[in-house]
């Protein structure tokens, strides 16, 4: 039993790419033990991460899902936008410190790796000082993409440029035409306009699209024969060419 | 039993940044299961790779270390190191695709991901068509190293930029400069230009040294405090400051 002055711990785990057997031994035995699991979604939707470990819970876990209040709806400009996020943060924080209050703990799903992009470093920068708080790293979703791409990412002394299709297109083409290899993540909608970049830059010969890496339904197109809009878990793949003996 | 016509897999295995729980779940169930391990090492040393396995072999597993010929002995740039680290790769395929064509599975183990630098792509160029190749990408040491430092790598719209400290002084000063979030792998004996250049880029306060992230002995310090010379399992870190709802 945990003494009522012991707080509990939020743990945010690293789930990986997308298959379970891709989690870390440590992440799986976090998962399988826990008492209380929380998870980001998009409302109406089951959430990605809370996919991963179908199958995985206790039969007497209690859920927490916590649903964005926007993704799309309201641009990312609109000071709207940061203000609900902000909010719908700060009510995630006060429930996970109110469960590691009563000595509770707690495991936060987390697709991919907890401080690479994501959502869990919002919590995460809020708890400090509040609750215990510990990070299991996972295999990043990248990772994913370029063990299926079936190719390495980088050689030697290659340099690796990671960016997100949101960016400027000028700003995308100049870094794009700047790196030995390359990762783009947060594709969605913005394909179009990436796929007239990495042309500008002259890499359309070089570039991958991988959809759902380690997912069931894994998808590797040359960027040229890709559809229009590309999924969510879509990243753009250019791999180095750098030193090989 | 294996049917003679059947040719052994070669699994390059991610055994990520260190601690053995952080291996995934298909990794550590290969791992354990291996009749045959092969891991690189340099002459004389245990081997990181297969440091981090001590403990979970199998007791009749058949160990085959590859040991590099050359590592800083001869200067990279020397015709000489990339002839003898050819000669070395060929004899390593040799020996592996020889296993394979018995029939017999072979484990490689590979620090970190496999596809991420690392010596396994050098032996996966040379066995693809000869023997049958699988992958298991791992948490990669960045991900152990800013894991280690407590504080997310990128946020929101982030670049990240991934660079080794081997490269000109005058072009890591550019890099750094133009780049959110920073990792610098091998950094070794290139501690001091690499110094050097962040302080030209301005960026000398917001630098971290990780060493042996994931690692009994991991230390996370300034980089105006660290030593001159970096142990080989180090990375320096720029965290980005991007959008934080």
């Amino acid at each position: 039993m945990t003494s009522p002055a012991a707080k509990g711990v939020i743990h945010g785990i690293g789930l990986g790419p997308g298959a379970q057997d891709l989690m870390s031994v440590r992440a799986d035995r976090l998962v399988r033990g826990a008492q209380h699991v929380a998870f980001f979604r998009k409302a109406g939707r089951p959430g990605q991460a809370r996919r991963i470990v179908e199958g995985m819970l206790r039969r007497d876990v209690i859920e927490f899902a916590m649903e964005y209040p926007v993704t799309t709806e309201i641009p990312v400009a609109d000071p709207r936008y940061n203000d609900r996020l902000s909010g719908f943060y700060a009510e995630c924080t006060d429930h996970l410190a109110a469960l590691s209050a009563t000595g509770e703990d707690v495991v936060v799903l987390c697709e991919g790796d907890p401080f690479f992009y994501g959502s869990f470093m919002h919590l995460h920068s809020r708890l400090t000082g509040i609750a215990p708080v510990a990070v299991v790293p996972g295999i990043t979703g990248m990772s994913g993409a370029w063990t299926a791409s079936g190719a390495p990412i980088t050689w030697g002394e290659d340099v690796l440029t990671v960016l997100t299709a949101t960016m400027p297109e000028d700003e995308l083409v100049r870094r794009i035409g700047d790196t030995d290899a390359l990762v783009v993540m947060k594709i969605g909608r913005h394909l179009p306009k990436l796929r007239r970049a990495v042309a500008a830059a002259g890499r359309d010969r070089e570039a991958w699209l991988i959809e759902y890496a380690a997912m069931p339904d894994q998808r590797v197109t040359r960027l040229s024969d890709a559809d229009a809009v590309a999924p969510y878990f879509s990243i753009l793949l250019i791999h180095g060419q750098g030193r090989r003996p």
